[in-house]
């Protein structure tokens, strides 16, 4: 399997959910001791240590209920049938995604494309930019055909959702319909990140995109900026093992870490 | 200024032009020395080192001819003026330039959006992608209109891509309109940069988008390639300064430095 063609492997889910029984990753490491607080070596900051070992999982209502997996499809899929290789949603996906699904496939191809997929993502929550949406096409797609989405990386991406919006609706305090910077803060060292207040600063200028007052994010770039947030931080973890807050990166690593992320 | 709004602020010109008179960028550390020929500390790799001071500028036919600036744009411009802050095209811009402007800028506001920038370089030089057009948009964009480009910023971008292209022709050895691994791998050891046989690895999987057959990248694909390369490993050398070939980084710091690459 190759480890460069997308994101790294891991879950996009905003907490990591329990596995399945007999998945490969349930024999993954034990997280470190809650104690591992160490002042970084180099370049000491105000903030104690960047990242936690993640909370447990939260309860949280919101439809459709989250999928215990993450976005990669499950080897049990039943796949492979359909048009063009995609499969049929796992057994138990929630009605409400299977409707979504079907009224924006309306040839019945059984796969729908970005556009299509931008439809149906608003029709489910609001408006999704187009940028969201290609970010999530590439992090939920097929990889037999990058362009396409299936049913079963449909209701993982859909669930994946339903986890981030449920911490949007969680940190959105005064009902504002977006998440400003304490907020973003706040929600996520939620699922374990604590975002240093410089960094914070480049997210929230990145992914405001004037639609929702200077210095707050709507919901789909709540979504871009969270996933993006785990997705490095995973990473960079991998190269801090015992949580010190610094990373030694050879040129190779750094490139090979970062280029997966380059969504252009 | 703001350093976390957008790319790092060197050019992304391939080599670094000599710059003109007065610029405040004049005064530049010196080059290390061509010795500083170290093995990584704690990631030994067959690659010796894995970039290199900048060799000097190579001579190259094409036109238009480069201009002797980066894409920012210099002070000196005549700015401010025309419809929405846009400014006039620098003094010395080539004509064959200041027409592929015109022609596109149909309504005359003095400035193109995406999908002309689409057009103008389709017809300049070959299909240009939509994912490329929004990397030069993003990295050329005005900052006080993100979504437009004035006749500077094209100048800057149009000078820059005929740099690329003189690159891509030199090294397209059997002039297939295509640079394969190897010749990547020729074409950014030119401008300095060592790339690691798995880094190119990753970059011909990301940036080969099947048009061009597999492991194969069009000059548009090569120009993203080229940039992508440039600029992560200018801000890799930033903590590098001894040319080791290995950093160390506070994730506050590996934060700021990726944020502005993603460009979703």
């Amino acid at each position: 399997m190759s480890s460069y063609d997308g994101y790294p492997s891991h879950s996009y889910n905003p907490s990591a959910p329990p596995l399945p029984p007999g998945s490969s990753a349930a024999s993954a490491p034990p997280p470190p001791p809650p104690s591992a607080l160490a002042q970084p070596p180099m370049h000491p900051s105000p903030t104690a240590f960047p990242y936690q070992p993640p909370p447990p999982p939260f309860s949280h209502q919101h439809p459709p209920p989250p999928a215990p997996y993450g976005y990669a499809p499950s080897p049990s899929f039943h796949g492979g049938g359909g048009s063009g290789g995609f499969g049929y949603f796992p057994p138990g996906t929630h009605p409400e995604i299977i409707r979504s699904f079907q009224a924006v496939d309306q040839d019945g191809s059984g796969s729908i494309d970005e556009a299509e997929l931008q439809a149906a993502l608003s029709a489910g929550y609001q408006k999704f930019s187009s940028r969201t949406v290609r970010l999530l096409m590439f992090l939920f797609k097929n990889p037999k055909s990058p362009s396409k989405i299936g049913p079963a990386e449909f209701a993982s991406l859909w669930s994946c959702l339903g986890e981030w919006r449920a911490i949007f609706e969680r940190f959105d305090r005064d009902r504002s319909g977006k998440i400003d910077s304490s907020e973003l803060r706040d929600a996520l060292l939620s699922i374990g990140y604590a975002v240093p207040p410089s960094v914070l600063q480049v997210l929230v200028s990145k992914y405001n995109d004037g639609k929702t007052g200077k210095g707050a994010l709507s919901f789909d770039s709540f979504v871009e900026c969270g996933m993006v947030v785990k997705g490095l931080t995973e990473k960079f973890k991998e190269k801090d093992p015992r949580y010190t807050g610094s990373a030694t990166l050879s040129y190779e690593e750094f490139m090979k870490m970062i280029i997966p992320f380059l969504v252009a």
